[in-house]
C-alpha cells in the first residue's frame, strides 16, 4: 500500500490530473490491487497528501523548535519549500476533488506549530507583534504556496523561489529595527 | 447573455460547485438558452471570469496609477479587495474547470499593471529595489488571494482582512526607512 501512496505522490506530483491507471503503473501493481486498497481516485488523493503533511510534521520535528525564532523560520521555510515545492500539483489535484474544508483540516498542525513558533517570536521581542500571529503564520503560508505554484506555471526560478520568500517574509515578520535576516 | 453571465457570478461567486441548472434559474432563463450560448459549464466559468478581471481591469483604470506610488497601491489593494474577496469561489471554481496557463493568461494584463506600479515605486525610491518587481507584485497578488481564502474557509474576519493585507504588504515593500503606510 505505501508503494501506491509513493507512485501517487510521485505522479501527482508532475501532473495533477495523473489517473489510477498511470499511478497502479509506476507502484508496479494491477488496478485491481490498487482499488482494494483504494476504491476511489479521491481517497488515493488524500492519502497522499496525508503522506506529504506528515513528511511536513517530521520536518518540523526535526526542528529545535525552542532555539532562536529567526533562525528556526529560516530553517523552517528553507526546508519546508522543497516539500511543497515538489508538492504544488499533488496539491491541486486534492484542491480538485476534496472538500476545501478536508485541506485545511489537514494543515492544521503544522500551521499550528509555526503560529507557536511566531507567538514566541513575538513574546521574546524577535518578531513583530503588531499583526495576530495566526495571520503572521497564514501569510509565511500564502508566500510560500504562491511562490510553488508560480515555479510550477513556469513564472519564477525553482532556485531563486526560497530566498525571495525568506526575504519577503523577513521584511513582514521581524520587529522593527531587526536587521534582515 | 450579460444576465447569464452575471447570475453565474453570482452563484459562483457563493458556491463553486454550483450548476448551470441553478445559474438558469437566478438568471430567469430556460436550460435549453443558457447551453445556446455556453455549451458547457466550462465555458460559462470561463465568461464569468473574464468578466470579473475586466471589472479588476476597470477599477485599475479607476487609478491614478501615475499619482504617489504608496498612495496607488493603498487604494489598489483597497478596492481590489472587494472585488477578489467577492470571486474566491469563483476562481476556485475556475481552478477545477480551466487548465492552470488559461487563467494565468486571463491575470496576465492586471498582473502587468501592478508591476509597472511596483518598477515606479522603486524607481522613486518609494519602494524596496532589492527584490524582483515581477516578484513583488506577485507576493501582493498571494496575499490578497490568500487572505481571500482564509476569509471563504472562516479562518480570517473579513472586515479585518483588507488592513492586515495592507500592513503585511507595506512592510514588504516600502524602500528601508520609510515609515509604515
Amino acid at each position: 500500500m505505501r508503494k501506491i501512496v509513493h507512485a501517487a505522490i510521485e505522479c501527482l506530483g508532475r501532473d495533477a490530473s495523473a489517473s489510477t491507471s498511470e499511478i497502479a503503473k509506476v507502484a508496479g501493481v494491477g488496478r485491481v490491487t490498487l482499488y482494494s486498497h483504494f476504491a476511489t481516485r479521491e481517497e488515493l488523493v488524500e492519502a497522499a497528501l496525508v503522506e506529504v503533511l506528515a513528511e511536513g510534521d517530521a520536518v518540523l520535528d526535526g526542528l529545535d523548535l525552542e532555539g532562536d525564532p529567526v533562525e528556526v523560520l529560516t530553517a523552517l521555510i528553507d526546508s519546508g519549500w522543497q516539500l511543497i515545492a515538489k508538492s504544488s500539483a499533488l496539491l491541486q489535484a486534492a484542491q480538485k476533488v476534496l472538500p476545501p474544508g478536508r485541506i485545511q483540516d489537514l494543515h492544521a498542525r503544522p500551521a499550528e506549530r509555526v503560529e507557536q513558533l511566531i507567538r514566541r517570536g513575538q513574546r521574546d521581542g524577535a518578531f513583530r507583534s503588531d499583526l495576530p500571529s495566526r495571520w503572521m503564520a497564514a501569510a509565511v503560508h500564502h508566500l510560500i504556496h504562491g511562490a510553488a505554484t508560480d515555479v510550477a506555471d513556469g513564472r519564477l526560478a525553482a532556485d531563486e523561489a526560497p530566498d525571495l520568500v525568506l526575504r519577503t517574509v523577513f521584511s513582514g515578520v521581524l520587529a522593527p529595527g531587526r536587521v534582515d535576516a
